[in-house]
């Protein structure tokens, strides 16, 4: 089955249009029109082989919203013309205890990224995974996510990996009402902590170097504004909250953070892989505090949070782009200009 | 009350004999004839002011058996002639959560620790606490534990700070039958740490950088030994621990042994107070683990732990030592030259 989408061929290379091929769906295949795919920093660093094993030619995207176009025999949870979604995962080995248990996107023999991973289904002449910058794609039915109705189809895009990398820690540490919840960093992930740590019920406050940023976070739903570089004001915070969200992406001193945390704290990292600075035992001893980290989510789970969504009508704030304009948009997502994250409207490929 | 002890003067001054007071007992005070005292390294660096709030004249020891001497009128659980023990701690607000809660090491207004804290209770010339390198000591009736007379005194002792400080993470994150357990480092805490966790019913994994160290552990306890500067062992390790208990005493790489754990899996830092090499984000990220700090224990929890080393005859191994050889033994402590921990019979005091 033929598809057009955009490809980079090498790390110093812009994405432009690309044909390529999509497997026929077999009996437990979702062939799905993309309408929309949300970009995600990880996109740009794969694209930019900046985790050194990006495989050319490269389509990135894996926060899709299409329509079922097809569906294999044996298919029973989805018919042409439904809303849904993809996310990170195409793919894993479907026996181990975490993928028994739902937990996917912690599948003990590798799962299969909805771009650049190793195709093991096959069914096309490509060796890898081809992602969501693309008119449609063939994705096994246990990876399709149902996508509410009363959703904006385009600003729930982001929801597949934004969204659910942030619900699920939140919910995985148990995150309710009466707690005393900080979201650091205000981005593309932290702006959907804010959404859903509210939602759940908890008093939210956004940690953030940049002031500028607190105005919005009150629009988003956080309670209160804390500034991470105003010492008097952090060492007022010591010790006042039950769970820490860190969705700083890059390398940082997580020592200011542990110390902001109550008794029996915990502190997840969702963004950062690259290595903290030196940290210290003794906030982690003091307290009892754990610092833990936390990856997407598992099938089971990304449908709950969608499900979640619909409920209280949640979704991204997002920027619509046409795909033309896509290498721009990377580097205004690297300056982190952009108010959350860009969404491509995949109707602008066939322009 | 006089009292007779070990004191330095500076950090460079060696201990040696001092004379002071004691509190007369007040109504919820027990007065104990001090019988033996460990040796922890927390009281060397106390004594050498290497975290840098030492008070001197300076009086070391946390780790203290005795036999009750006296007690005050309202003392209700303790009399004449029992066995005793005092840890870390000899008073806190008593009013806070935790310790309403009995974690009275999290005393979120201060505990005072058996030794160089300001003394709130007074009723003494010192402006300090004065440890246990003494004859006898007065300590408030709750934070005075029962010793099971099945114990051999002078071995019980170190169960005061180094028997807590691996009782109590053991049990927090509730290791027991089935669960495969890495004790991470082969001194006075991780000897201990095998101990417990063998009692607990866990497949103990003695984790050290030392191959000699292997046979002591077996003996110990332990199921089994990896040594951490074999590579290949240590990959073949990956992904198998529901817990790791963290005793190393300085900073070092965490990164490898957090790669030890399973999903979900959690590590412990007990010793560490330095701080750890740079962390990375991605163990944590990529299987949804924690890194977590405990210290010591709270005054039932010990209780608890004196009352499981009954059940399970567990003592510690020493050497017992004339307090005339403190000196000495500070300096063997330091080379890492104890199995596994020194012990001061306190009747040589008066010799």
């Amino acid at each position: 089955m033929k598809a057009s989408g955009y490809a980079n061929n090498s790390a110093t290379d812009k994405l432009k249009p690309f044909e390529f091929d999509r497997r026929e769906p077999g009996p437990q295949d979702v062939v799905i029109d993309i309408l929309y795919c949300g970009v995600c920093h990880s996109d740009i660093h794969s694209a930019r082989n900046e985790w050194g094993h990006t495989h050319y030619p490269f389509v990135p995207g894996h926060e899709i919203i299409g329509r079922v176009r097809a569906v294999g025999n044996n298919v029973s949870r989805f018919k042409a013309g439904e809303l849904v979604g993809v996310g990170c995962l195409v793919d894993s080995c479907r026996e181990c205890e975490p993928c028994k248990e739902g937990l996917e996107q912690y599948c003990e023999n590798g799962w299969t990224g909805t771009y650049g991973s190793e195709d093991k289904i096959g069914g096309t002449p490509h060796t890898h995974t081809f992602g969501g910058y693309s008119d449609k794609i063939t994705v096994s039915e246990r990876f399709v996510l149902r996508v509410p109705d009363n959703l904006d189809p385009a600003a729930a895009a982001p929801l597949l990996c934004a969204g659910i990398t942030t619900y699920s820690p939140l919910k995985h540490w148990k995150v309710s009402s009466g707690q005393k919840v900080g979201i650091i960093g205000l981005g593309g992930l932290g702006h959907m902590g804010i959404k859903f740590a509210h939602a759940m019920g908890a008093h939210v406050t956004m940690i953030t170097t940049s002031p500028a940023k607190g105005k919005d976070a009150k629009r988003l739903g956080a309670d209160g504004v804390l500034i991470s570089t105003d010492a008097s004001a952090m060492t007022a915070a010591q010790g006042s909250f039950d769970f820490l969200l860190n969705t700083i992406p890059v390398g940082h001193d997580v020592n200011p953070y542990m110390g902001l945390l109550k008794l029996d704290g915990t502190m997840v990292i969702v963004g950062a892989v690259e290595a903290l600075t030196k940290v210290s035992g003794v906030p982690f001893i003091f307290k009892r505090r754990s610092m833990a980290g936390s990856l997407i989510g598992g099938l089971p789970e990304t449908q709950e949070m969608l499900d979640f969504c619909g409920k209280h009508n949640i979704t991204c704030d997002i920027e619509m782009i046409d795909i033309k304009n896509i290498n721009a948009a990377y580097d205004r997502t690297v300056k982190g200009d952009v108010k959350y994250r860009f969404v491509i409207d995949m109707g602008t490929l066939a322009n």
